[in-house]
């Protein structure tokens, strides 16, 4: 298996550069767990998924609370064919069958449910991808019954879901969708935008 | 069909308001074309993928021609089973059966070659998903020779492909992708990022 995550941290402001070395602190507890490498357009994660969505989570809580217009874009995979395995990802969570879908919905809520709360509020859309079978429709109807249960939905739209919470429910809600659905060895991959301080937010 | 993006701009300035309004007027020669959708965080456009891709291209280029460190990141998708067909998405390109995969090259790279030049130098780095198929990888792999051939290629990365040159070039190359791979009726999206003017480009 391999997963993880190229980001990219957005700050709407002459300082973004600033903005971005200050929160890069926030990836320090995660430094050990975590293979980093950046360059103009992005930073990759390559980690398990659960430390991969905390390290996004603080980075993102980091920046948006310099009260800056931020924004954090993440490109999320796991199981591509096309990367080897690396012992970094291990995790007993991507092993194994694919569990029935009631249980995995029931683990992704309590999971979101027990998410620590950030004190940040965070605007977010997402698409989830699971790649390489032929009802991967039918994992994402689970997934979006689990979205629409997390506290976190805000509307459906057209290639995505939008979220609306504090930032630590709505990467808890992606990490599960992220997790949970396609099979455990399988190709899966979302495409991550999380906005904090727009003065566009209704 | 429905086809379509959502596309976000990221003016890395205090003015990123002031840059964002004015780019706008870059999507006036297309909005017949477009039905068009705003929220906080990402603005809808439908139709064919040669008006998206042309509308996206010139809202880029319109706003890194300010000189300010400008992103723009679409969500992109055709063929969604979850999505109504819009007869302002029809094109002859998305229907018919899958042309065999030298010949799709071909008509990929003669139109990447055609593109006019934008004098907007651009990075760039997306991934391509053709959904709901087995063998998604083989057309994955043939979209990565088209790429390598497209003189935009600048490397692989995890997750993703980087792209380097004049952002016409860069938009048509993303543009083929996402039109000649994948089953004309199929599901495909394409995750991008495109970035003009970073201080930290090589």
């Amino acid at each position: 298996m391999f997963s993880g995550a190229q980001i990219s941290l957005y700050p709407m402001t002459d300082d973004f550069v600033g903005v971005i070395m200050s929160a890069l602190g926030a990836l320090d507890p995660y430094r050990e767990r975590l293979r980093i490498e950046t360059d103009d357009i992005s930073t990759l994660l390559v980690g398990t998924p659960d430390v991969v969505f905390a390290a996004m989570r603080d980075l993102f809580v980091a920046a948006a609370k310099t009260g800056k217009h931020c924004v954090l874009h993440a490109t999320i995979s796991r199981g591509c064919p096309g990367e080897p395995d690396d012992p970094i990802c291990q995790t007993p969570e991507l092993t194994g069958p694919l569990a029935p879908m009631d249980e995995r919905k029931a683990e992704a809520l309590a999971a979101i449910a027990a998410a620590p709360v950030s004190g940040q509020i965070a605007a977010a859309q997402f698409s989830l991808y699971t790649l390489g079978i032929d009802r991967h429709m039918d994992e994402i109807y689970g997934c979006i019954d689990v979205v629409k249960s997390s506290g976190t939905f805000e509307k459906s739209k057209n290639f995505c879901t939008k979220l609306r919470g504090d930032a630590s429910a709505v990467f808890a809600t992606v990490g599960e969708a992220f997790l949970r659905f396609g099979p455990p060895a399988g190709h899966v991959t979302v495409d991550l935008t999380v906005s904090g301080n727009s003065p566009s937010a209704v």
